[in-house]
């Protein structure tokens, strides 16, 4: 594996892969890699003949009051893990590299981001969309990683995409999951044993709305009810939101009768979780996204 | 020569060119081809495989008050035009073809578009960008070419490209001229004859500058006061403005020790004319941009 940290070394070594007409799969994170990241670079190896990953904590996706410094970052593990997930070249740049002045372009999105966790990070996902559009133009990737448990940002992602005619295809990968069923999160080691032994119930709460589509149920306000009950029935942390929206557009729905989001935050002491579900108007979960 | 008109077609075009490992030189315009566009393609032509070119009048650019609707189209004679000059690939897209939907991803520029014809366009550039990124991804093009007539949008396409990392080389192409030194624009065939006659005065008068920087003279102040005596003098029209700024920067300087843009807009009865020269410390012409 390569690890490149400059981005015209970057750009030559995927001119070079170009030239060899090889497929690039290409898996954008900021690091700290879990489960969750590998899995997105193990599919990303499985349908293409490279597998580019990059590490890169972007500073412009942090707010004011979001701790930019504090991030977690561990590049001996993630290099560890990367090589050993079969990822070809790991490209890990400065912040000067990929910002080397103030930016003069400036990108932004409308919709999609004032619903789910877009409330509590204005900007977020402008900085998101900056990033990857420069990541996007080095790797020049064929097909695009990204996991379904930030299901706002696939959404946001595939706008940026299509609204731009990307030459690419967004690829959305199933949450990865604990055994009992909690997404698997870098957050989760921030849990009490007992927050940890409740917070299964996140999912389970989701199911439970699922359950209920699953029957036939098409009104949205009677199924987050149902999954609000549930959570609320076995968790001590507090509520953040659970929503049901049309998906990827993100819009609030009267009925089901398209492919919907059904998605939760849930605050603990020390650690704020999410989870969701993608699914048909017929209440079957949808793992993979395009 | 190819005319396409859905962007599907032209992109599977474009992959079969990349496959060939073809260099693709690209011209943008809105149409109504005139030598200077011609000029664009023929030095795409020398540089490159192949040259595309397309013809899209952008809704987007044009603010409230600009009449989209009116803009001269003759899709006939441009045509004719591109296949003699050895276009290989003519794209007209239409709007819809374009934007299927409402954007959700907004592109907008902070610097380099409040100064010159900037001022009485303000959002203007946001469309160009947009509109630019999407015929990058669809052409993918190895060299894009635009005329330094318009070198403001020169310099917000060098901003775009070097912010966000695109893969692909800018060319900017001096402004072509009459046999006396107008600058060709479909706009002249509105002058009166006498306007006519004086509106070579304006690229006079920018001359008149540039002998001063010759001689030695730094200060942007007495330089634009030579400009606008000597166009004032022969011209008739009113000054719309006449300005010199860092390029591609487009910043105010106060004393010339790096390039700078020389560059006038004059309002006639029925036509705004504009010009510029792009001027080394030196007060030599820089014909190429990059």
């Amino acid at each position: 594996m390569q690890v490149i940290r400059s981005v015209n070394t970057m750009s030559e070594i995927i001119q070079k892969y170009h030239l060899q007409h090889k497929q690039i799969g290409f898996v954008a994170t900021m690091g700290f890699l879990h489960e969750g990241h590998l899995q997105l670079m193990k599919e990303a190896k499985k349908e293409n003949a490279i597998v580019v990953a990059s590490i890169f904590v972007n500073p412009l996706q942090f707010g004011p009051n979001e701790d930019f410094e504090k991030y977690p970052r561990d590049e001996q593990s993630d290099t560890l893990l990367a090589e050993k997930t079969g990822v070809d070249v790991l490209f890990i740049p400065t912040v000067k590299e990929m910002y080397p002045h103030a930016m003069l372009i400036h990108m932004s999105i409308r919709e999609r981001v004032n619903v789910l966790c877009g409330h509590s990070r204005p900007g977020h996902f402008d900085g998101v969309l900056t990033v990857l559009t420069k990541l996007f133009h080095i790797i020049r990737p064929t097909k695009v990683y990204f996991g379904l448990k930030d299901a706002q940002q696939v959404a946001v992602v595939d706008a940026l995409i299509q609204d731009l005619n990307f030459p690419m295809e967004l690829v959305g990968l199933p949450t990865v999951r604990e055994k009992d069923g909690l997404a698997k999160s870098s957050r989760n080691v921030n849990l009490k044993e007992h927050e940890r032994r409740e917070a299964v119930w996140i999912y389970k709460g989701l199911l439970a709305g699922q359950q209920l589509l699953l029957k036939g149920e098409g009104n949205p306000a009677l199924i987050i009810k149902e999954v609000t009950q549930t959570v609320e029935k076995h968790i001590s942390g507090k509520i953040d939101y659970i929503e049901l929206l049309s998906y990827p557009a993100l819009k609030p729905v009267s009925t089901i009768n398209q492919q919907v989001i059904l998605a939760a935050a849930v605050y603990f002491d020390e650690a704020r979780l999410i989870d969701n579900l993608i699914l048909h108007p017929n209440g079957k979960i949808i793992n993979r996204y395009n």
